[in-house]
């Protein structure tokens, strides 16, 4: 019955494949009349769709605040409730540290001087943009924003700072999840948007120098026209910025094949605490000449430093996707075609995603023109995705693998996609599932990394927790050991965060886990770390960040729990 | 003609690739039979060729010891005269730190209470052996070696030096080329070697944890019968321990396909100066919760802390593995064919290595049973690489490959090896050129990392500056953009020192390279740091040192600039 059930998706398989690596080139090459399936890029690993090149998702902001989903709320941000609803009640506490200066007519006059008029901004409207985070869950109340041209002008800027005790929130697209890029009281914004250039390609090495307010998309549709990808690519492409992106160590689509930003940057430019340049910004592969500092800076989320410049390994262009879509009877089955994906798809294995049935379920129920592309219902869903160099090869290789598979009884159904239209309806599935989660109500939404055996059990102990009260679903990045856990109800109230909090952190750590895989702490996690980290790494951590900025006015109340810095 | 000569290669490939695959399976399966083609792993970026499981690479050190062979010299090193020889001059200026106490009768007595007798090590013949690195051209004169077997035994001599301001050099299997595995003066060695145990491996994500001192064959071994991989292989495997690769952020064969330490260590254990343990030994591919402590103690030679656990990721084993020796006319011909091969052979590619005329020419003169195995000479000579897992697939690219690119006038001959043979017999001539160099007289050796485009403007460079005074050299990884710069000579001189030094770091500096790729600075270019790093980088790694070992126990006179550390 299962094998009767493949054996027709497999014979559908003889004559699926055909399209998609052409459009695939389409969408390589940024062509906007692909847009369904450019938003599968756009979306992959956010929490909200976005279309590329519309700045910073605006509409379905917009749409949501109008909405007042519950998820988002309204304006008024900073009081305990809200927090709470968000499972961050301790970040309600941080006070305004009293030994930063409040800002003074005179420090405005010396910011228009060095960097002109036009590079400071004290109007409201651009003022209130640049105080809330994408999401409007944050909002600070900077009465500045500068907007230097280049290094020296970020220098001279956080030399002044510095000598007057004033603090300072860099900020890049603004596109972070965790309040990291927005200030939390009166900081300066330092907004790097301005330093947009690419400096340098190597079309041999394929190492791209840029400056740090370059936007992901701009950095990949360059390379694309020299026939080259980034290492990187994520759902806030269109806003996002490299400097930002290495700042948060982002993660994204592309980490199960060409890893983290520690291995694909190179080097950096950044500026310390006290206008101090420095100059990281090789473009070797190797190079053992002392401490790599350029790490200090990567995932910092810009309380060491603010990055200026980044150099960082492209690599090329390749022709051939395909995309699968599988059902499982159970989780041991994910894993173990997890291995067999890593052993057989080797080279060419691009993404590997799961979903549990209540994610498919939701997805179904709340979003119109999804369908099942398996013919019945399972347990749990995977997305393979293959991206090689040999179209015929790949998609035969991942044919044979699944009908592998398939007579192995890991697989008890499955299809491959046959165009653009059929691709972008598999991910559908898996990015709306944000989506219906918002329109189910309320969402409580928990972002770790954890070992692969262990991924699922939080899930199925959580549902044994809860006992009914809400919907728990476990839907991610599977291939890197990221879940995503989502806990829907039909409102938020104090009885259900009590037994979801603190015992997903507890669970999280007793198993080693991560409490942020890739969003990092910000201000909304900062206070959690000691359930990812123990208390030496912290105490050398808080070290460090005394070393590199005594004063501490690099983003305050972020990354570090606040008490180590309370005076 | 060009045409023709590839023809008959290309005749040749179609019956040449079919039992490579096979016998580099039984390589991977550590078959003691297949030792020919062992070597090629066993000495790959090395200076001297080892046999697998014959530690220290003994026979070689005593063959080369016995004919007082110039670059290797006596036992009498720390001379003027000798540091002259080997480019480092400044190095024989070092003074022991007087702030340092001497080893007394009462440490010794604590430190055989903690760790019972027999592993507090006095033997003068062990101790001669610990003192002097495996090349014999640096040598300590330490008292004492200790043999700790778990980090709290670690923690434990740490805290105690700390407190009695005893220095302390931290060793592995001492496999090191820059003097940073021995004593400069009397400090106390502290081996791991005893540490040695696989704590965990888990077969989902290939993440494999064990001690510091587990030797990096052994776990190569280990992780054969799980069907994986390291993500690192290097000549010293039979000796050099997992701990001292983390520490010395060890480069070797695998870097362009699995990429650097940065990349691939997970997580780490290491313990600072004053015994603090730091557990940062996580086994998370993602994991953005504060600063990322481990990459600080990755290549910095056990300056900033001792290494005791290591978090790996491991690679699933591929079946298939081919190699091609070709020949190019010129360097750009070399360079446009690794972008070529990077694009076109993508994701099975697994090594790019070049040489130059001047390398096979020796090679040839001086090396037995060598010969050159495309029929005409040429100005260049590559060596191509795949690692894939579809043996027809892989074969035929490779070929489709070199057959355009012959086409392209990329390449003017070239053959695919057809067995074990063959394809040890072309490694023979790459890996040789080492061998080759001692036997032609005097050389001098340099490890640089530079631009690709750059890589050979230096060994022209050079060549037109000796004006034929001696023979210059280039070779090496030319797909991590590592080169090899040999001058070789009848016997050292000032003269030709003087006309190679400092010009070879200034130009090296000059294009933003490196003067170490992947060996360190250790003791051998502590001082000459600043022709690869700016003076703000090298004070905060000066800061970071005193952050973390205030007293300067660890390694002493390593790494940094020793003014940084004098009284």
């Amino acid at each position: 019955m299962m094998i009767h059930s493949w054996r027709r998706s497999g014979d559908f398989i003889r004559s699926a494949c055909k399209s998609l690596s052409s459009f695939r080139q389409k969408h390589n090459s940024m062509s906007p009349s692909v847009s369904g399936f450019v938003n599968r890029y756009e979306s992959k690993g956010k929490t909200f769709e976005s279309n590329a090149g519309k700045g910073r998702n605006t509409e379905l902001l917009d749409h949501h605040h109008h909405h007042h989903h519950p998820c988002l709320g309204g304006r008024n941000m900073w009081t305990m409730q809200q927090y709470k609803s968000f499972g961050s009640s301790s970040a309600s506490k941080v006070q305004r540290n009293p030994l930063f200066s409040s800002l003074e007519p005179k420090d405005v006059s010396y910011f228009k001087e060095i960097l002109g008029e036009k590079h400071v901004v004290e109007d409201e409207e651009r003022l209130e943009t640049a105080n809330t985070d994408w999401m409007h869950k944050y909002r600070g109340s900077s009465k500045l924003m500068l907007l230097p041209k280049n290094t020296e002008e970020v220098s001279q800027i956080l030399k002044y700072c510095d000598s007057r005790s004033l603090a300072v929130v860099p900020q890049g697209g603004n596109t972070g999840l965790v309040g990291g890029s927005v200030p939390v009281f009166d900081e300066v914004i330092i907004n790097v948007g301005l330093m947009n250039k690419v400096l340098s390609f190597d079309e041999v090495s394929g190492v791209l120098v840029c400056e740090a307010g370059c936007i992901l998309e701009n950095l990949a549709a360059f390379l694309d026209t020299k026939g080259f990808v980034m290492p990187l690519d994520l759902g806030a492409k269109g806003s996002c910025h490299i400097g930002g992106n290495v700042s948060t160590n982002a993660g994204g689509l592309r980490l199960i094949r060409y890893g983290s930003l520690h291995g694909t940057v190179l080097g950096l430019e950044a500026v310390t605490a006290n206008g101090n340049v420095l100059d990281m910004l090789g473009t070797l592969r190797k190079d053992n000449t002392g401490y790599d500092l350029k790490h200090l800076f990567i995932g910092s989320e810009g309380s060491l430093g603010i990055v200026t410049k980044v150099s960082i390994l492209t690599q090329p262009k390749m022709s051939s996707v395909n995309l699968a879509f599988i059902a499982c009877k159970d989780f041991l089955s994910c894993q173990k075609l997890l291995v067999e994906a890593k052993r057989n798809l080797g080279e060419i294995l691009s993404a590997f995603e799961f979903l549990d049935n209540n994610s498919m379920d939701l997805v179904l129920n709340h979003l119109d023109g999804v369908r099942n592309p398996v013919s019945s219902s399972e347990n749990f869903y995977i997305l393979i995705e293959t991206t090689g160099s040999g179209e015929t090869y790949d998609r035969e290789k991942l044919e044979a693998f699944l009908l592998k598979s398939l007579e192995q009884g890991l697989v008890s159904d499955g299809v491959i996609a046959q165009d653009i239209n059929q691709a972008s309806s598999f991910w559908r599935i898996r990015e709306g599932i944000t989506e219906a989660l918002q329109k189910a109500g309320a969402c409580y939404k928990y972002d770790l990394s954890l070992p692969v055996e262990e991924i699922y059990n939080i899930v199925n102990d959580l549902r044994g927790r809860l006992d009914g009260l809400a919907n728990v679903m476990g839907y991610g990045h599977l291939g890197d050991g990221n879940l995503h856990l989502n806990i829907s109800a039909a409102e938020y109230n104090d009885k259900l965060l009590g037994l979801i909090e603190p015992y997903v952190y507890e669970w999280t750590s007793k198993h080693r886990g991560s409490i942020s895989a890739e969003h990092g702490l910000g201000v909304m996690k900062a206070n959690e770390i000691f359930y990812s980290k123990s208390p030496e790494t912290v105490a050398l951590m808080v070290s460090l960040k005394k070393l590199l900025d005594p004063k501490g006015i690099l983003n305050p109340y972020k990354v570090l729990p606040h008490s180590f810095f309370s005076p």
